[in-house]
């Protein structure tokens, strides 16, 4: 989407939640060229209020809040830049009203979320953890390990964007696994490429792995409902890679307590401590920090397309406009 | 190969380091039905010579011996059978002098091992297992971890038989890795799938992850000598998946030393104990039991490709001789 707009640099950026060290040398030459000042303030910092007077660039990081009453403190702002695919913090319809463009940065961790999901497949499968810890001990017998290889298994993918496709790309073409894939709108073009579309039921029933890949919306939330999680097979790997609001957490606890299928999540630092505290409980339910979009590939890209996004909008052209 | 044999049963099968168990009912229906009477003995029981007497089959465990001794206590001794693809405890050249047929297990474990190289890949790159123990703690922060994806990395693949060739299709068709390999024989026919064959100082020097699939025979002991170890580019994944006999232990001691490269190895169960304590004194030496043959998917190839072997003895024509 493009946007005609009317200025060639910003007065003012002000970065909330972010640092110079945040962006590089390199990158940072490349926002002093559109800016005439620039601010730096923490999260949550007692100033942010009257800065905002004079900016017409709000910078934030990933999960920050950008509210009605931020943005009627700054009269003069034009654009809200996130650091983050995700902006449901940012209050899109309110700044629209105001003529206020909003980009987000899509797409940078297509292949290190893809890779961790093979990662984390794999890792289960084998019980890589174990042998290492046993091996460190001194203990060099292979007698109770009996993993299982991905080639010819069936996996379930639920959401068939970016992300989703290429899981599935590198599951089928590489490892020879049978891909199953539920998405809003059947992707036919695709099926040819050897992915299957099946009803999310057939698959919840049928898979080996199921990942999910679907973005966070409000027709999403808690796409994973009590029916949904009863549905999945025992013996399945159930691997959520996206937000957490996509699952009923009720059923998840449930189904955890039933101790026949095995849950990985990454978006563990979006849960509400009582939430994470429940499914911590549970040896069945593999916890790790959001590190499925953390690689320095990634950040690289991240970076480029956050300040892509900046400098085709002083250019006139914005990039990746949400509204 | 074939041979043609005079028998259509074996009189006596000894086990030797097997039980049915090892086996389970249907393949052990396969067994009875070409054999007149089984003794199974463990490793080292005084009763085996005796039991050699009148012995025509023997069947040994992996990494167990069958030399002259052995062979002489046994004078009906027709075949020797051993459960793995390793066979250099056999005593094959005096076991061709008395025309003994001697077969292994070849390449059941191919898609395990490739896979479990692509598993301890990601692992390590991406730090599954600090991030698991981080989010048990219950601290959810992703700031500490940058990982690196796999996708335009370059591998080197040293002994590009048939796991090799799986390990590349799979990093290359799957993942976008560039793969090169270096192999005794020059590959052609395989190159114009996307493998790139070096000589090996380029490999060493140049990729990001080097897996090694030689096979260990004299040619290959200490492949990996002090003047190759050195070579490896600092910052590299070296992975051993293969006999420890193709590595000069001095030379990795010496690197490991240096802190500047990471080396991961998995036939531990087969280092003599002083030697695999000097390679675990290291951080950057991560040790697994003999885990990347181990799939319930291989074992069970494995079971049916060592009675394949002998039902085609029988049937006068033997399959996977190696003598």
């Amino acid at each position: 989407m493009t946007n005609k707009v009317d200025i060639s640099k910003f007065e003012k950026i002000l970065f909330l939640g972010l640092s110079e060290i945040d962006f590089g040398e390199k990158e940072m030459k490349r926002i002093n060229k559109i800016c005439k000042q620039k601010v730096f303030l923490p999260k949550n910092n007692p100033q942010i209020m009257r800065q905002l007077r004079d900016t017409d660039c709000l910078l934030i990081n990933q999960g920050m809040v950008a509210d009605k009453k931020m943005i009627d403190a700054a009269p003069k702002l034009k654009y809200i830049g996130i650091l983050a695919t995700g902006y449901n913090r940012i209050d899109t319809s309110y700044a629209t009203s105001k003529k206020i463009t909003v980009c987000n940065v899509p797409g940078y961790a297509t292949e290190a979320v893809a890779e961790f999901v093979i990662g984390v497949i794999l890792d289960h499968l084998r019980e890589l953890d174990r042998a290492k810890k046993q091996a460190r001990k001194g203990d060099y017998s292979e007698t109770t390990f009996n993993g299982q290889q991905i080639k010819g298994k069936t996996i379930g993918i639920i959401g068939f964007g970016r992300i989703g496709q290429r899981v599935g790309y590198i599951l089928s073409e590489g490892f020879g696994a049978k891909v199953l894939y539920w998405s809003r709108k059947r992707k036919k073009t695709l099926e040819s490429k050897g992915f299957t579309y099946s009803p999310i039921a057939d698959i919840l029933m049928r898979a080996n792995f199921i990942t999910t890949h679907l973005s966070y919306a409000r027709e999403t939330l808690e796409f994973f409902d009590m029916k949904k999680i009863c549905l999945i097979k025992p013996g399945t790997l159930f691997i959520n890679t996206a937000p957490m609001e996509l699952i009923n957490l009720k059923a998840i606890e449930k189904r955890l307590k039933k101790n026949d299928i095995t849950f990985i999540l990454d978006h563990s630092d979006e849960m509400k401590p009582q939430d994470i505290n429940k499914l911590r409980r549970f040896k069945n339910c593999i916890i790790y920090p959001p590190i499925g979009f953390r690689t320095l590939e990634a950040n690289m890209l991240k970076k480029d397309i956050f300040i892509s996004n900046l400098e085709h909008y002083v250019s006139k052209k914005a990039l990746n406009r949400v509204i």
